[in-house]
């Protein structure tokens, strides 16, 4: 594209690296922005390089967080008891999304992937291994942990049920239940249309019926 | 969508005030910068910033420019005796990209639209009048206007076409050819798709065979 401005094919280069999004699509954005006042776009500027300045990792739950400790992490009405195990920050959104889970979360930041070279150690284990272990007090006895359940909501493939037994392997010690979201058919899906791994584990892993669900 | 962090909810919402992005697009470019470095995210606000603070409209054809006068006003190999009359800058940057016009623009900002409540006043038509009429110099004679040809590059459309008769009546004194640009079934476009309008004009706005077109 031929732009007679430096100014615009910077500004263009600069959308056109973001992911999905296009030397068109970023021009039409640069084009947007030069109708609105000055201050738009600062304000737009500010915000993202503000956001990307102070944003931080939740020391605990590795989750995004303005401060050392997140939100969820800091809210004392959530259910201590519970930590939620998930891949990514998008996941926590997704769960907070359907109101349905008031306890923990920690964020791995993955899967365990020999193909990707994913291994472990690349996760975030060692602060889930400290979340669950018993804390040492002063006096030198052991206060046992709040957490009594890891629910495991990894994605339901090779890698995600080799990480749910990796770390189900390290706690075998640790007085701690682990459980895994359940899985089946979809709500309102169409049984013809489920596939037949989906079909045949929901047959398998069928359950009593509640009058009352 | 629950954030949990005021920082991530703010640059996202600054995402989504650009045309075309949704609030999850908005996340997902969000969550790209908080994965790459914080430099990059500091030059890609800059170079936005920079662009929308340095940009200047060329005061002879309305292009965007990075001085007074742009790139394309300015470069002494084009051919001063034409003026390519254009609705937006958009239409600059697809005509620049054919790489079959040597000449000069003239952006008009838009068309006559009564129902859109845009007038003959509201597009840049001072300007352009200015740029085809006789200078006066020093000594009160009167030297022509290098311009010889309008071409108006205008959308076939009812405001287009009112536009174009609109801008020729203004020039009806001044000895200036205007021309418009062919209007005739697409290049390799089949006929059958054609819709009927370019059809049936394209028949009666047939051209004498040429063998070496």
């Amino acid at each position: 594209m031929n732009f007679s401005s430096k100014l615009i094919e910077q500004a263009v280069n600069a959308f056109a690296m973001l992911p999905g999004i296009g030397r068109k699509t970023a021009l039409r954005l640069v084009l947007h922005l030069i109708k609105q006042d000055k201050n738009t776009t600062e304000s737009f500027a500010d915000a993202i390089v503000k956001m990307r300045q102070q944003i931080k990792h939740c020391k605990d739950c590795h989750h995004l967080s303005d401060a050392e400790i997140c939100s969820i992490c800091a809210d004392t009405r959530r259910d201590k008891t519970l930590i939620m195990v998930v891949e990514t920050i998008r996941d926590v959104m997704a769960i907070e999304e359907t109101n349905q889970y008031r306890g923990l979360y920690h964020v791995l930041g993955g899967v365990i992937s020999p193909i990707e070279g994913v291994s472990p150690y690349d996760l975030n284990l060692t602060t889930l291994l400290k979340r669950v272990s018993p804390t040492v007090k002063a006096d030198g006895s052991e206060a046992p942990s709040a957490v009594k359940e890891l629910i495991m909501a990894i994605s339901p493939t090779i890698e995600g049920d080799t990480t749910i037994y990796y770390i189900s392997k390290q706690l075998m010690n640790k007085k701690i239940k682990v459980s895994t979201l359940s899985r089946g058919i979809s709500f309102g899906g169409e049984l013809e249309y489920a596939d037949e791994m989906t079909l045949g584990r929901s047959i398998v892993g069928r359950v009593p019926y509640k009058n009352n669900p």
